[in-house]
C-alpha cells in the first residue's frame, strides 16, 4: 500500500500520520517514486533533492507528537520565484542560476512551523512575469502547456506529485494552470497572505496561490496562513436556495466552446440543484479594467526589473527590459489613471460580487492549448487580479480533446473562507457530474 | 587633507575620484576614520566591517576608468531592512540577530553596479515599524534622538559618516531623522524605487527612502534609480514668481514652536524673494487621511508579521503582536473603506498639488526630542505616505535648543524630478539664511 500514499489529499495524510497508520518518511518516499516515475513525462521542478525531503520527513517524525504543527508531514511543491532558505531560487533566469540564498519568504516560515515538508521548487516563467513556457508539461497530455507561470506547482499537484502547492498570480498565473491541470486553485485576497521573500512583478497585483486537489486542503492552508472573514462561515452552505450570477465581462469574445460548454453545464447543474443563476454584466465605465491592468503591470515592471537590467540586460527577455525602457510610451498620468481608476472599481464591484453567493466567470478561454511554447492566455483572469478580489478554480468540466476545464468562483475581497464554503459544495457537484475525472 | 574627505558630498567625491585627486581607498578611510572618532557619541552602524569597505574599495580603484559607474566610489549607508549581500541584515530584531541572507535587495544590485561603496548597515527600530529607538542618538546632540526608524541612515549622513544613505518610510521613517539630523531627505513616489529585498510592513505604503547633504547628491541617486516624470524639468527653476502653498492639514494641532516659526521663515524668505505663498488647507471629506493610514497600516500589519509571530511570538514587541492579533478589533470592512478611501483621496489632492510650484507643510512636530526611547512623532508624514505623493525635508530651520528643523516640499505623484529641481532652489535659500548650520 505504501505506493499509493502519494495519492493522498493533506487531509488524508494528516489523519494518517496523527494515527500513526504512516511515518512521514514513508510518505515522503512514496511521493520521490511518484516524482521518479512521472518526472521524465511532467518535468514540473526546477530543483528537487530527494535527500534532503527525506532528512525533513525524518526529523519531522522526530517531533513529539505534542509539539506537532497544524499541517504536520503534509508536503508542499513551492514555486521557484518563493525563497527557500535550503534550496536555489533561480526564477527560471539565467541571471539568478545556482543562486541560494539563505532565508525563507514569510509564507516558507509559517508553512515550516506549521510542518509542512518542503519538498522542492517548482518551474515557473521568467520571473513569474512572461508566458514563454518552461521545460513543464501537462500531466493530462504531455503535448500540451500545463500553463503559466505557476507551471510547475499546478503540474506537480495535478499529477499527484504534492498534495498542496504554492503558486503566484499578477495576471492569470496560478487560475490558469489549476484549469489546465484540473485542480482546485485559490488566488486568495490581495495582501491576506505575505508576499515577503516572493519575487515582485507588481506590487499591487502581485498575490501568493494555492493549490490543492480538495477544498478541505485549501481549507487547511487557509488556517495556516490566518485568513479570516468578518463574518464566520456557515459550515451548512448548500447549493439549494443560493443565488449565483454568470458575468462575462468584457473580455468574453475571448472564450472558446469548451469554457462555454462548461460555464453551461454548470449553470444547468446549479439549477438543477435548487439554486438560481442570473446573467449579469459589469457597468460600462468598468470596461478599461484589462487595460488598466495592463498599463499598471507593464509599468510596474519598469521599477521591477531595472535592477536585472541594470545588472544583465542581455539576459533578460525582451518583454522584461521593454517595461524597464518603458517601450510602450507610458506616460506617468496614463499610468496614475489607470492606477486610480483601478482603485475606485474596487468597491463598485465589491458591492456588485456581494449580492451573490458567488460569481461564476471564466477561468481560461478553453481546455491547455498544444504545445509547450506558450503558457496561455490571462484574459479572464487579470480583472480579479486587479480588483484584489478572491477567485477559486473549480476543476470537473472537460474540452473536446477531454482534457480538464475549470471555472471561477469570485466574492467580494477578504471573503475568503466564504468563497472556499461556497466552493466545496459546488466542487463536489461539479466534480461528481461535470464529465471530467483525472485517469492518471 | 586626506582627513575631510568625509565631508565631501557625494557629487564632490564623483569629481575627485574621476579626476584621479582622489582614490575610492583614500575616501574610505577617511570615512572610516571620522566613524572610528565618532561612533561612541553616534551608534549608527548596526553592521560595520572596515576590511571589507576596504576590499570594495581597492576593487573599485582597480576598475578602468572606461569602465565606471555613475556612483563611482560613493559611500552608501543602507538601512538594516534592506538585503546586502556580503553583510548581515537583522531588521533590529532578536529573531534575526546574525542572520545574513546571501541576496541583495533590488535597490543594492542598482548601486552597486553604479559602483557605490556599500558602507554598512545603519540601525533601525524592530523592523522600520515600531517608535522604540535603537542605539542611535542624534550627531548635533547625543542626548536626543535621530529620529526613526531610520536613525542609523539619518544620523550617519547628518554626521558626516556617509554622503548618502538609503532609508524606509511607511508612516514618517524617511522624512522625520531628516529633520531631526538636518539634511535632506526624499520620499519618492510609491513604488518608483523597487522595494524587492526590503522588509514589508504595508505594501501599499512601504517606501524607500534617500539622504544626502545636498539635493545635487539627492539628483545622482534619483539618475541611478532611473526617476522620470512625465515632463523634464527645467534647470532654471527659480523661486521669483513660483507659487506656493502653506498646507497645515488636520494634524496642525501637533505642530509646536519650533516648526511653527520655521514655517513663518521659510515663508517670508519665499516671499522676499517674489514667490507666492497662500495657505490652503485640504477638503473636509480628506480628514481621515490619518485615521485611514493607522486603520490600513495596522490591518497590513496583521499580515505582514505573522511569519515572525508564528516563529517566535515572545521575541516581536508588543505592538507587532498586537497588529498580529489584531488587538484593535479592525474589521475588514473598516480596512477596505480606509484602504478605498486613501486611493479615491490620491487623485483629489495631486489635483490640488499641481495647481502649485509646491506644497510646504511641516516635517515634524519640533526639534528632536530629548532621550533616546522614543523617535517622535510622524503626525505630519504618513498622509503623504499613505497618498504616494514625493515629498523632500529641506533642512536649515533651528529650534529654540539650536537644533535643524527641516521643512516638507510635497508635489503630485511622479513629479519626483521637479520637486528636487524647487528643493534645490528653495534649499539654497533656507540653508543661507534659516538660521542653522551644522557645527560638527
Amino acid at each position: 500500500m505504501a505506493s499509493a500514499f502519494y495519492r493522498l489529499t493533506a487531509t488524508d495524510v494528516l489523519a494518517k500520520v496523527k494515527s500513526n497508520e504512516i511515518l512521514v518518511e514513508d510518505y515522503a518516499k512514496s511521493l520521490l517514486t511518484r516524482i521518479e516515475v512521472r518526472d521524465e513525462a511532467v518535468q514540473a521542478w526546477a530543483y528537487l533533492n530527494p535527500d534532503l525531503v527525506l532528512e525533513q520527513a525524518r526529523a519531522l517524525d522526530a517531533i513529539p507528537p505534542a509539539e506537532r504543527g497544524p499541517l504536520h508531514g503534509v508536503a508542499i511543491a513551492v514555486k521557484d520565484v518563493i525563497y527557500t532558505r535550503d534550496m536555489p531560487t533561480q526564477f527560471n533566469s539565467q541571471i539568478y542560476a545556482e543562486d541560494a540564498p539563505k532565508v525563507d519568504a514569510g509564507s516558507i516560515a509559517i508553512l515550516r512551523k506549521a510542518g509542512a515538508l518542503i519538498l522542492g521548487k517548482t518551474t515557473t516563467t521568467e520571473f513569474a512575469a512572461t508566458t514563454a513556457g518552461p521545460k513543464t508539461r501537462n500531466p493530462h497530455d504531455p503535448k500540451r502547456t500545463p500553463g503559466g507561470s505557476s507551471s510547475g506547482s499546478g503540474a506537480a499537484v495535478g499529477d499527484f506529485q504534492a498534495p498542496i502547492g504554492l503558486g503566484t498570480q499578477t495576471g492569470g498565473s496560478t487560475i490558469r494552470p489549476g484549469s489546465f491541470n484540473g485542480i482546485y486553485a485559490l488566488k486568495p485576497t490581495w495582501n491576506s497572505i505575505t508576499r515577503e521573500g516572493q519575487k515582485i512583478y507588481s506590487l499591487i497585483f502581485d498575490t501568493i496561490g494555492l493549490y490543492a486537489r480538495s477544498v478541505a486542503d485549501l481549507d487547511l492552508l487557509a488556517d495556516t496562513f490566518a485568513l479570516q472573514d468578518d463574518t464566520p462561515v456557515s459550515t451548512n452552505d448548500t447549493v439549494r436556495g443560493a443565488k449565483f450570477a454568470l458575468l462575462k465581462t468584457m473580455v468574453w469574445p475571448n472564450v472558446g466552446s469548451g469554457t462555454s460548454a462548461a460555464l453551461d453545464k454548470a449553470i444547468s447543474l446549479l439549477r438543477n440543484r435548487g439554486a438560481e443563476v442570473e446573467e449579469i454584466s459589469l457597468p460600462e465605465n468598468l470596461h478599461g479594467l484589462s487595460d488598466w491592468h495592463r498599463l499598471v503591470l507593464n509599468s510596474d515592471g519598469r521599477t521591477a526589473f531595472l535592477p536585472e537590467y541594470t545588472v544583465a540586460k542581455d539576459k533578460i527577455s525582451e518583454q522584461l527590459a521593454g517595461h524597464v525602457e518603458n517601450s510602450d510610451k507610458i506616460s506617468r498620468k496614463a499610468q496614475l489613471e489607470a492606477f486610480d481608476s483601478i482603485a475606485a472599481a474596487r468597491p463598485i464591484v465589491d458591492d456588485i460580487l456581494g449580492k451573490y453567493t458567488a460569481i461564476i466567470t471564466p477561468s481560461v478561454p478553453d481546455e491547455a492549448p498544444l504545445g509547450i511554447e506558450k503558457t496561455g492566455s490571462a484574459a479572464f483572469c487579470s480583472i480579479w487580479t486587479a480588483l484584489h478580489t478572491p477567485v477559486l478554480n473549480v476543476p470537473g468540466f472537460k474540452g473536446e480533446n477531454g482534457m480538464p476545464i475549470g471555472i471561477s468562483l469570485v466574492a467580494p475581497r477578504y471573503h475568503d473562507r466564504h468563497l472556499l464554503a461556497v466552493g466545496k459544495a459546488v466542487g463536489a457537484i461539479f466534480e461528481a457530474e461535470g464529465g471530467w475525472k483525472p485517469s492518471i
